[in-house]
């Protein structure tokens, strides 16, 4: 038999300990699929008595440095997350020479291209299949399983919180506020909230899905986001009478001028299966010139299904220890010097159908003056429903109007938008979601 | 730059020109991702004119062995499908220590065993993700995505043929030989459909995902296999009106005394992602101890799709020429020396829960004698309906009844439906499709 790899363990919270309980409780099962043990010699962290996993044969303590530097850790896995001291280890890790295994999608997403050059010079590996929707193997799906493809788009529901609080708006028709406290109170969401409702943590990991599929820098910052606090139930509601659900999707799409990065509401067809994605589930449809689309869903949080793709690149790094580099998958698919510039596309530069919705006052013909400015601007209407008046007491009653349009891009929309908005019959702003068909 | 990849391509039908051309149309994709070139170098078939591809740098011809015995050929790739020569090709070219990709599942599935050991002792790797389910890298994810998990079950829809005939029964009420034929027009079905319908097919690539999940040999043999020929559009219907779809689905699962291997007609809750899966795609779900149910969907036929898979299974392979045996993915996931013993359980030994429908006459009490037998034996009724007599005007009319059964071991419900089927008020014999919850 090889000899032992030997994990040396930064953090040992949610995440750290379901690594320590997969690889204890799995180790037959492991050592029957890669012929060695993979023991876990050594784990640090600030407050080591959070381990809720069997201790035995594991030096645990506090000092983060000394297991990055130990002679005796072959693979560093770093599960304490943020940027620093995460950042500092990391790179301390591979300085040493150590292959690294990380779930950490910020860290990925921002110091990604200084990380990844750092292990490219010492001919490590840094696998971070954990960082990006969790126990599903997307990673490896996009970079290895698709590698002969070129990829064209993929969409993602890629944070379960925000997953959860959409299915319970659409399924009961609930409000944002109230499900948030209970996803809250469900351990789904934490005290704060922000990174998972804004968006933050979805173009995190949309970020690094880009990367990989089309051969670009982590571009982090050029990532458009838009969060689903502002959602009404209404057009939750509206959309289903259209045919269609409400989730909040990461989009990455290779254009001719640049690549689109969008995390926002968006509406999709009622009958594909990205709209029966429900929960705290994740799900991602690839869709690529030779094999078309594909879609991978399953557990994207929690302990287990997290410690489930941290142990798969365990293994993976473990059979490149002592390889050469040209062994090695290249840590972001694409090897560094044919990595592409392609810049990402601002958010009015990119074509979309949207959902229109706008409160009008009821007057003769207000309809056809809303319809003749659309269409003026070459925007033409798939369906549109006016609703009755929801105050019919009013002295002038105001009508909901709700619409689906071709396909335009966001910047003409916008400028159309104006337009409406200052007519007379039309009051309030209109809200405008992005539709995505996935076909 | 690496040296080249040169590939050595028995047949040149569907699959071989569909690899042909999305290796020559995404050489540059393929390049910034390898950091080599990949190039089909000779290509043999028994038909050289069926290439569907630009031929230009292939040395064509119909020598078959002479491609396998190169000097000038790296990797193997046998598109040819059946038995032989499949098998003596690839077991000279392992001979001649090259590596070898395959979209064979017969080949695998009967000849696996065979072909890996052969290919173990001469430090060569056998590839053949195409051969199961296309284009989705679903040995991929659960050879290597699922590495750190014990597999419980498999789950798949694995023959996009049957589930076109299937999809077409569900959504338009169609009877079976119909749609048989326009599956055939429509080049989906073959001119002898029996591998499709009657599920030798999904078998064998059952066959293959039950060993990588679990561990144990090959063994096609011993999968029970039931096609859907001679279901009938009623069944179909009558468990839509309970709530479930019919799905022609492959089941893998590990129990204490034995897996579970069979390939049958299977009614699924309609709320399940699989149910949803219509057409000719193809989807697995896979439920893993730490990572919980994973799904992978996509195209399971047609020549790109599986050219997607055999490329991918090429750069994986170029990376391990002349690596030691230690860094390569054991072919079945598992090492040889490792492989369980686990028998396939006797259909009779599953247990399962049970979709029953039966004709019975309208006399008084026949549903308290029936409900009273099956309660004898320890079968609960989750749901029953009985219909109207579809022939009022008969002397004695008949009543079609159906139900869904507990969880039952099929020996039980076997013998229970001989008493049931002695009744005089049952007419003919019993209909039953066995049901999965995937929960």
């Amino acid at each position: 038999m090889l000899e032992p790899v030997r994990i040396g363990l930064l953090g040992v919270g949610t995440v750290g300990s379901g690594t320590v309980n997969v690889l204890k409780r799995n180790a037959e099962e492991i050592e029957r699929r890669t012929g060695r043990q993979i023991l876990v010699t050594r784990a640090a962290a600030r407050n080591p008595d959070k381990l809720a996993a069997d201790p035995e044969g594991i030096e645990l303590g506090t000092d983060l440095e000394s297991v990055v530097d130990a002679d005796d850790v072959d693979v560093v896995v770093e599960l304490i997350g943020g940027y620093e001291p995460a950042r500092s280890l990391v790179l301390r890790a591979i300085e040493n020479g150590k292959h690294v295994v990380t779930a950490n999608k910020a860290l990925i997403a921002l110091h990604g291209d200084e990380i990844f050059a750092a292990a490219a010079q010492k001919g490590v590996s840094v696998a971070y299949e954990a960082a990006v929707a969790g126990g599903i193997p997307i990673i490896k799906s996009v970079r290895e399983g698709l590698a002969g493809n070129r990829i064209e788009w993929l969409v993602g529901i890629i944070n379960g919180t925000g997953n959860f609080i959409l299915s319970e708006m659409s399924e009961k028709g609930r409000e944002f506020d109230g499900v948030l406290k209970e996803a809250q109170e469900l351990g789904y969401a934490e005290a704060d909230p922000t990174f998972d409702i804004e968006g933050t943590d979805a173009a995190h990991k949309l970020t690094i899905l880009a990367s990989i599929a089309f051969g670009v820098p982590l571009q982090f910052d050029a990532c458009y986001t838009e969060g689903i606090s502002k959602l009404s139930p209404q057009d939750v509601k509206y959309a289903a009478e259209l045919g269609y659900t409400v989730k909040h999707l990461g989009v990455a799409r290779r254009e001719d001028n640049g690549i689109e990065l969008r995390v926002h509401p968006t509406l999709i067809p009622e009958k594909r299966l990205l709209a029966n994605v429900n929960g705290v589930m994740n799900a991602v449809v690839v869709k690529a010139d030779a094999v078309g689309p594909t879609l991978y869903y399953g557990a994207g949080a929690g302990a287990e299904p997290t410690a489930s793709a941290v142990v798969a690149d365990i293994i993976d790094v473990a059979r490149l220890i002592g390889q050469p580099a040209h062994t090695h998958v290249p840590d972001l698919g694409f090897r560094a010097e044919r990595m592409g510039e392609r810049g990402v596309l601002d958010i009015e530069d990119i074509e979309s159908a949207y959902y229109l919705r706008m409160q009008v006052k009821d007057r003769a013909g207000v309809m056809a003056k809303i319809t003749s400015i659309l269409a003026e601007q070459g925007i033409s209407i798939e369906a549109v429903v006016q609703k009755e008046a929801e105050d019919d007491a009013a002295d002038e009653p105001i009508l909901p109007i709700f619409m689906v349009t071709s396909q335009i891009q966001e910047k003409s929309l916008n400028a159309t938008l104006k337009e409406l908005e200052a007519l007379d019959e039309v009051v309030g702003s209109i809200v405008k979601i992005r539709i995505e068909y996935l076909d």
